[in-house]
């Protein structure tokens, strides 16, 4: 495989879903703020079956991460909340491996997307992705707390942030409860768009490890 | 008065302390690692009576953010953790307006700067600060509480973030407790420096009140 990477959208106060979740509130109360820029953007709705939408440095940003994605992973959460919405043809393209305690058979969907679950954990989960990726990269997709298992494992390669100047109050952090870790990741891209900043961080794996 | 200002050095994880602060770790346990690079400038190094430093953007960006200060704001902790490290002649060289529960008589330093102690909350504090400063920038120093009231009662003007690509893993964090806000925080700056990120942005007054 190529690399594991997770691009995501973060408020000021390190929110990537507001507080209470749930059938209501998928994103959480006012996480749709943190994606008004994506879902103009023409990749974005591409990748969701839509036409029309923005063509610019964001959008050709956006295409590079989605380009290369062989394999995906999300977490039970975000997938219980977000299948709802997704319909018959999700916007994964790929096999998508959920990291979950409950078992359960493959689902499979139109173009493309097959749900796996995988209760064995986020290392089980990303050998699993990296097997059906064919040599291109994995793309971490959320909630929150899959990224920052995957950032605790020292298994995450790449983040791609983009940050949004509104305040949640609460919700899902990322970066939640991970040890300290001083060297090891660096900013290697920058991309200051109307509005927000988009940050790519490489980091060095396993240096997280408590 | 002109603005009501701060500018801080962030972590990825949202801290502007690290955890345990203390006389051992005035800035908590690896909270220098947030401001190794503003020690290496020479308008820090100039503000702290020190030569040498380099100059470039990042040094005209600092020059640009301590010219037009004519008064400062600090929290109580951030005093008692750092007057005994400023020494006779501190680096505000600007009244300062300590916020606290605890009346003191002034105190005054070599090179400008008085230490007065207000224990009627941040508004007051603001307010005299605003009287003191001659027209000039008030500059909120500092710890993350006294920032975060400010934000609270929609008295910040703007905001100058350094975010360093560490993880404190604990500490103080930057936006703590405040009410959702959805407009009004204006992306206005952005520098893309070697090894950080400096972002500024504008608050409309008032919006963020709960």
């Amino acid at each position: 495989m190529a690399k594991v990477f997770a691009q995501i959208s973060m408020s000021l106060d390190g929110y990537v879903a507001g507080p209470n979740d749930g059938p209501e509130h998928p994103l959480g109360e006012n996480g749709e703020s943190l994606h008004e820029w994506v879902t103009a953007l023409s990749s974005w709705r591409r990748q969701h079956g839509l036409e029309g939408g923005s063509v610019n440095a964001e959008s050709d940003m956006l295409d590079d991460y989605i380009a290369g994605v062989g394999a995906t992973i999300l977490g039970r959460r975000m997938f219980d909340l977000g299948e709802p919405h997704w319909g018959e043809n999700p916007p994964f393209h790929t096999p998508v491996f959920v990291v979950t305690h409950r078992p359960q058979p493959p689902l499979t969907r139109q173009g493309g997307t097959t749900f796996h679950f995988v209760t064995d954990g986020i290392t089980s989960a990303l050998e699993q992705a990296g097997a059906a990726a064919g040599g291109q990269n994995i793309s971490v997709a959320g909630g929150a707390s899959v990224i920052n298992q995957c950032i605790a494992a020292g298994l995450l390669d790449e983040l791609h942030l983009h940050i949004v100047p509104v305040l949640l109050g609460g919700g899902a952090r990322l970066f939640e409860g991970l040890a300290p870790k001083l060297d090891g990741i660096e900013k290697t891209r920058q991309l200051d768009a109307p509005g927000l900043t988009h940050l790519t961080f490489s980091f060095t794996p396993g240096a997280t490890r408590p």
